[in-house]
């Protein structure tokens, strides 16, 4: 084989990255994977756009690209569930190696594709689905191979990051997304990264990959940012805490694995509270390598094709050699996960209440009915409208425990209201 | 083949941990492989001390182990020179893949025991070399195979910047040096460490690997701790700095390569700044990727038996296959070193002055002569001895520029002395 020659399915962001790569550094590329790379074809929704390819490599039909008799390797970059899910299905039946950024379809549909994969000997890779241009994937799979992993939490939505790091410094979320958009961290429709949607497809592959637990992202406890004030994070701060959107797993002694997104307060010491912006990290505990964190740029285009290169470098490369894929790895008994109600963590709650004798004695007894610590409390002066703000961080107790507690709080005759329940993190 | 036979050279901290490993995790490490890994023989200096492994598995002579025929795989681990390099070739000759955790045989080495290993179609792998536990050496060689890495910058040894972290807090050097002793993170013979030779090994194998330079240790720049004052830390901090042992490589723009090692005033906002204590960190840039950080563990028995274990499984797993050894790549033309005398940077100068009048116009003579801007000072009242300190901050000078005016600076008749030079990076 001389040359290995790429159908590239979406030419947006990514795809245009990876396209101009592919010729911009045809040495460089090459060099690695012993062998010339060739993008052959392309998918694009529009054939009018100015693009890095000649108009005869260019078609609107993406199977006709999946499925070309003249391309050895396919590279999915359209995003989201369909048709991505069916070209990559089409393209591996088709018997040619998959390369792809797409999370949303390895989150819900991963396990099936790797198996079709290893069906028809050949390869999937993604390393740019989580973390974009941060070596992860093949980290976690290979360089961590000798650890049981313990513990790892991730900031892997940068636009989550970028306006919780402006809401830190003051800014309303409305305020903070509005200047993300600008600077392109955000997309016109954000629901999926304020919902912590994108957060959890991404943490299902981790979780799959560093803890070998059966799931789809609907199994996963996921809460967004929306509803988040800047008073929260002030808070925090007075605490020494920062406020951070965190994709969390965790083994838990029994062997069954813990696993959520939502925001949560992380000890301002933490390497993690340091990734500010736009960026990700994933810190990661293993029993032998103990704590290992990876930060860099979680998104962009040319991030994200260093990642979707390194793959399309590593499959030309068996490619040329002609080396049969690997058989995929026995990763032993699948962890179950451990229900939502279960997980014991620290929590913050902060009340509005009536500013009456007797407020905080009832508050405190509805945390001891349900066995919760009190940790710390901030207690300010009643505003003009006579209402006081208690600010409570507790010690750790189950989920069913702090959501019970949450609901006698809100029906207590001096609560006006709970105005947010925001859990807690630990340095270890 | 049902087992690969595993042939230890080395039980120390880190061989210890290795073959504690390999019997206690063997269901995760043989599952990692696709093949059971079996500790056959080791080779120890002492008989008589109590080992994870039978007596008739030891024997004093490595070369035996080294070159035995019922060893499929060696692995590495008494570390310096010789008789680590002539066991290597040894093995490497017999047709034996090697592991191995050897920064100084590889730095010093490393080129031709490769050409050894492709010569005889087998691997020789370095994972825990440089960073410990920390994924380096496979993310630089193949996850960021796309780019042109074009800076990176290291905290690679763990005992330099435990003692610079302690001595950021007002402790001497000393005091710090025993502290770091008595906590099992220095050495009795702190020779290497203080002096940045294992740094500078270390940077060695990494410029190889990110910038096709070819080098030996000998070649780079090298200035060790020794002599530093924590005034100096203070005085750097006043400013915004904060002092690490660096080890720096930066691709110039003729692709001529700069590779240095020494203390480095660092902006605190940089990553690298908040790597605290025993910690090591490898911060790379590459052009599509942009800034990536490696964080974690530097050394220890565990972390770095974690790395070892990686490379164990990888080749485990590829004699299990009956996969041939990939032939090198083509890492297309060498880059030259940049000489030391042409590398610009910034400076830190701390000077005991006499306290008379035309002190500052003498000094700032003498570097507006050899065209050193000047970015800020601090001038102190002077103490009870009547010598005043000058602390000077310089904008980007060509190292031979710095060093004709540090010379000139101690000829001021003014001058009592040049306390310290102290080179300073930016942020970016």
């Amino acid at each position: 084989m001389k040359t290995v020659r790429i159908g590239l399915l979406g030419v947006g962001t990514v795809g245009h990255a990876v396209a101009r790569a592919l010729l911009e550094r045809h040495d460089v590329l090459s060099r690695a994977a012993g062998v010339s790379l060739h993008l052959q074809r392309a998918a694009v929704r529009d054939l009018t756009r100015p693009r890095p390819l000649a108009r005869e490599q260019l078609t609107t039909d993406p199977m006709a690209v999946a499925t070309a008799s003249d391309v050895d390797l396919v590279v999915e970059l359209i995003g989201g569930e369909e048709p991505a899910r069916a070209l990559m299905t089409a393209a591996l039946a088709a018997g040619k190696p998959v390369v792809t950024a797409n999370k949303r379809v390895l989150a819900w549909h991963g396990p099936q594709l790797a198996k079709l994969a290893a069906q028809r000997g050949v390869e999937l890779r993604c390393e740019a689905a989580v973390g974009g241009g941060i070596p992860l994937i093949a980290p976690l799979t290979d360089d961590l191979a000798a650890n049981r992993i313990t513990e790892l939490r991730a900031i892997i939505n940068g636009t989550c990051n970028y306006v919780l790091t402006r809401m830190a410094q003051g800014e309303t979320l409305a305020d903070a997304l509005a200047k993300a958009q600008e600077a392109g961290y955000a997309e016109a429709d954000p629901k999926d990264d304020l919902e912590g949607v994108d957060a959890a497809d991404k943490l299902c592959i981790l979780v799959r990959l560093a803890f070998n637990a059966a799931c789809t992202p609907a199994q996963l406890h996921r809460q967004g940012i929306r509803g988040l004030d800047p008073k929260d994070l002030a808070y925090g701060r007075e605490l020494g805490y920062v406020l951070k959107l965190l994709a969390i797993a965790r083994r838990g002694p029994g062997g069954a694995v813990e696993a959520r997104v939502h925001p949560a307060f992380l000890p301002a010491d933490h390497p993690l509270a340091r990734i500010d912006g736009a960026q990700n990290a994933v810190h990661v505990v293993g029993d032998l390598c103990g704590p290992v964190m990876f930060s860099g740029l979680g998104a962009g285009g040319d991030a994200t094709a260093s990642a979707v290169l390194a793959d399309v470098v590593q499959v030309a490369r068996r490619l040329a050699l002609g080396d049969p894929v690997a058989p995929p790895r026995d990763s032993g008994p699948e962890a179950p996960l451990l229900p939502m109600s279960q997980v014991s963590t620290r929590c913050y709650f902060r009340l509005a209440v009536d500013d009456v004798p007797g407020v905080f004695a009832q508050i405190t007894k509805v945390l001891a009915t349900h066995e919760i610590g009190l940790a710390s409390v901030i207690q300010r002066e009643p505003g003009k409208l006579g209402a006081a703000e208690v600010v409570l961080f507790t010690y750790a107790a189950p989920e069913s425990a702090l959501a019970a507690a949450e609901a006698e709080l809100a029906q207590l005759s001096s609560t006006r209201s709970v105005l947010a329940r925001i859990r807690v993190e630990s340095s270890k």
